[in-house]
């Protein structure tokens, strides 16, 4: 048996572990060969494909990023194009040619679409769900997004010192387009005092009042949690338009800070390694028991899986009655 | 309404965000007055009791240790003792003077013992579990676990340079008495080679021929994770143990580490800083509605409770069967 | 004998180091009483002091900020104000009113010239430098350095797994206005290909090309660090300036990286403990002596003094042919 | 012209980063080729020998251990040995045979007196220093010796939060066979109380009175941090043996850490990045320009070189006069 991986979308810690445990688990335990596609959907149409082995595993653990490439290719994306260019096709002919009985996906949304859509076209497809954002459907976590909360909370628990020592309000934003897990998370870990998600809509003056009310208190400084998806006005950076609407509301002095890519990279958490070897691993044991079309999820402290079909085109978000967001509440943290 | 609470057993990181969770929540929210009992069961017996509030939590989430102390004292440990030292009267006598409603006990598998005697006592007590080893029976995870676990892991990434600069097999012991869930977690995270539980019996030729067998593949170098709790001989240490009969079994040398102390110290994670906000202010939820004997407890990704009186006595174990094992197996990983 | 001390200007990581160092040498060693002065000179302006005593710097060691506050308050600075405002005499009539013996100003180039200014008016003054930025004048090193480099180099190592993954250009902006000392010193330890200092001007074209020869070398990607303060054109931030002209001069995909205000928080080095430590000891010891107007300075291994009045005005800036610039350059690394 | 490199002794964080800094500027600056042999002095007996190239360099800045691998071998340590294992000899044989025009190696003082007798068997020799205990005579700092400072700080950073909660005496026991470099910085670092070195001689009814001290100013524990290399009793380990004595003194609860080899693994900090890039590229520069016989040291900020001759045999130990220790006293710490 021969089965390829590929790696899509953005990078994420734990992919490289991700991969180990898909490898170790096929070639030590099962005898499958596995090929390495390279640069996610972008290889099985560049037929740019190597062999992995045990040795090329060495060192994957507490790598971050991927060692298989990736890229935001497309390839079921329909276009104007020339007849030469069917893309789906050409995927066909690599995986016919290279004689591989299922593709293993490593990706977020985006990716999961392009498994199932893939996995319509007739090949075997096993997809693991990767994102620091934690929105993909059908998984209580995707590995990585620990990493990301540890980062971004670890950078929380700098800003708190230049706050306090200036009085001032530090607005910091965290990754999360459409969906806040990082902010709440990592805002709830951080100790913010507001935390603004894409899910929840804010009122500025609550804002400023919340602020007022700890200086009040005798706390003459606040730390703003923000995730990047927050809706602004004129086009603004959301922890740029926070500050300065804070500015105006209360007067005080305020200070941005975007955390940016650092969220991505680096050596994955404890929880995101055993995470991404469980799921690789059990990737592996369905593909073994000739079980496809299916994405791992984790539930619970169970590693699972559910039809790749269901999870394709959901995302999930953050509800206003979830659990630490009421929690928050009650502690005095202020949504919005 | 007025509750104590009191941190008793080995300090562990999240103790005081969960005392933060706790009292935020009841003196924000609920407006229920909160006191600090000191070093445990000790401070009921001696009356040593402050009140706290919203200011003295200031800085709590991400601080070690417990800022109430905490001891080993155990009140209901029957003694040969003189009548003036009858100490459950002390301290039902304390809570009575006190006027407190309710004591929350935060503490490992013993104190969850004395909080149900306690309880059986007469006395509202709500309990929250703490242990960096993660064997308090009821609930998913314990705070600290995760803290723990990633401090571990961080040692065996270090160890890792100096077994391949040096091919030899470096032993690192981790803490578990009776429970390997560090180990394991720790283990599988780290990449260790061998991993050995308490739960489960080891084979010392099975250990060597692992690391001969790394050898012919090319890899003259292993690490290998103990849980102090496995079974040596002649009173030696886990480390030492294995690493003298790893030596005398592959002619390999050996070195080891015994981690200690610093897997319970310092700031906890993101994760459990979450884990012990939420733990805490569920407790005070309950509280709220008056519900008591109860200990919080994580059931897949909710807050929850259990029946106080279901789980003393009881140590949550490592299965032989856990996912985690069977997948680590099917890696080539040795258990023994 | 009484002291008083205070801290201006940004906050860094290891004031507080600093202060224990001062108080714990003052107090314990030489008994001499030492009063905070809080939010910079503007507590002078205020009379806004407390004493401190030893158990006022339990915990300091290793936390970030300053306990006393800071501010940017510039006393000396000519205005056109209302004569009840003059702040240099209100300043001296708290200083003879608390009978305070000796001022020590821990701060940066800013508060090295109100410092001289003060000790022109009179008062005793020993003054410690403090930056992230490190081109405070006469000293080797300031604390507050290292741990800003640590941070850095931290980030950027965190950015490798992403530029390699997405094969992309990573430009990461670090602090530093006038002088290149963290760009510098992280940019080499985290290995970046370009690193771009205010004190070097830079031609876009030969970045360009060696953006090109390492893709050449088949390593399609790069990190660029950046100084905050490099020139860019039509106002544009560093980082942004310089993702979009890479962007445009070799057509690789660019990310940009703001690292801000997280290089000032948290907890300092090892490093930047004892060397705060020390310099404020050393301090201490000059005030004992009797010795005033100096500023403390690490010369080599030694921590010594200069003249407060040689420092004022002066930036230690990077000169293009400093050792690691020179050992860059040899190794491939471009400077612009 | 072609140069060998070796690393030998136990293995530091750096040591990879100096071959780098060796490896980029010869091969990309002076266009010499660079062979690594393997094991150390071992690989000049066994002509275990590969060419290193640039592709060969990527990743190591921040690597631990050493991609060389290391031994202990000692090929100039006479023995009663048949007459075909001439070692010297066989060495010499190697370097002639690949025709290398110097040898670069980086070890400790083990390995700059071997060093030291190649040169005088006629080899050109350029020497690196590499300890993390930083005891290379001639040089003001060795690489790695920041990063085992900064680990151990870490680690004396997560004993206090047990420490106070618990009201023990924690024992720390880092490092440093002969030298106290590692306990002195991370003490100091790490608020230690006492702190004990192999230089100083201690009195243990003093250490008793300094813990009783503290007692009695409401501090009821203490941080103590020992070299592994002072004296001790009945061949007792150094932390088992004070943690004893302590406990014998004053009656406290006392625990004791072993930090062990956590201390030499893992990435280097920045510092230590830097100084090994700086070492490394200077090696390069002494052999472009023919100056043998020489070791790499730092003095002051500056990168120089001491005669190979001079350093072998001596120790560089911690004086009782050093700066770091009478502040250290002035602040109220007991060294002994």
């Amino acid at each position: 048996m021969k089965i390829g991986i590929l790696t899509s979308g953005g990078d994420c810690p734990g992919i490289n572990a991700t991969i180990r445990g898909v490898c170790k688990t096929a070639i030590n335990h099962y005898g499958i060969e596995v090929y390495g596609i390279h640069n996610g959907f972008r290889g099985l149409l560049d037929d740019d494909i190597t062999p992995l082995t045990e040795n090329s595993l060495t060192g994957l653990l507490n790598m971050g990023g991927t060692i298989l490439g990736t890229s935001r290719e497309k390839p079921f994306k329909r276009r104007m194009s020339p007849a030469s260019e069917d893309k789906p096709a050409m995927m066909l002919n690599t995986i016919r040619n290279r004689e591989l009985d299922c593709i293993v996906c490593i990706g977020g949304n985006g990716t999961q679409k392009t498994a199932a859509k893939l996995m319509e076209s007739g090949v075997n497809v096993v997809s693991i769900p990767k994102t620091i954002d934690n929105d993909v459907w059908g998984t209580d976590i995707s590995f990585g997004f620990d990493s990301a909360v540890s980062i971004a909370t670890e950078a929380i628990d700098r800003l708190h010192s230049t706050a306090s020592s200036h009085q001032r309000v530090m607005v910091i934003e965290v990754m999360g387009h459409k969906a806040g897990w990082i902010a709440l998370h990592s805002g709830m870990a951080g100790g913010g005092d507001i935390i603004l998600l894409p899910e929840i809509p804010y009122d500025i003056h609550r804002i400023g009042d919340t602020i007022i009310n700890r200086l009040k208190k005798g706390k003459p400084y606040s730390i703003v949690v923000v995730a990047e998806g927050i809706q602004t006005m004129e086009g603004k950076k959301a922890a740029q338009y926070i500050a300065e609407e804070i500015a105006y509301e209360t007067g005080f002095e305020t200070r941005e800070t975007v955390l940016g890519y650092i969220q991505r990279g680096g050596s994955p958490t404890a929880f995101d390694r055993n995470l991404a070897t469980r799921m690789g691993g059990h990737a592996t044991e369905l593909i073994a028991q000739g079980l496809f079309g299916r994405m791992i999820a984790l539930k619970g402290d169970r590693i699972d899986s559910v039809p790749l079909g269901e999870v394709a085109g959901k995302l999930k978000l953050v509800t206003p009655d979830h659990d630490l967001i009421l929690q928050g509440r009650r502690m005095g943290v202020c949504f919005g």
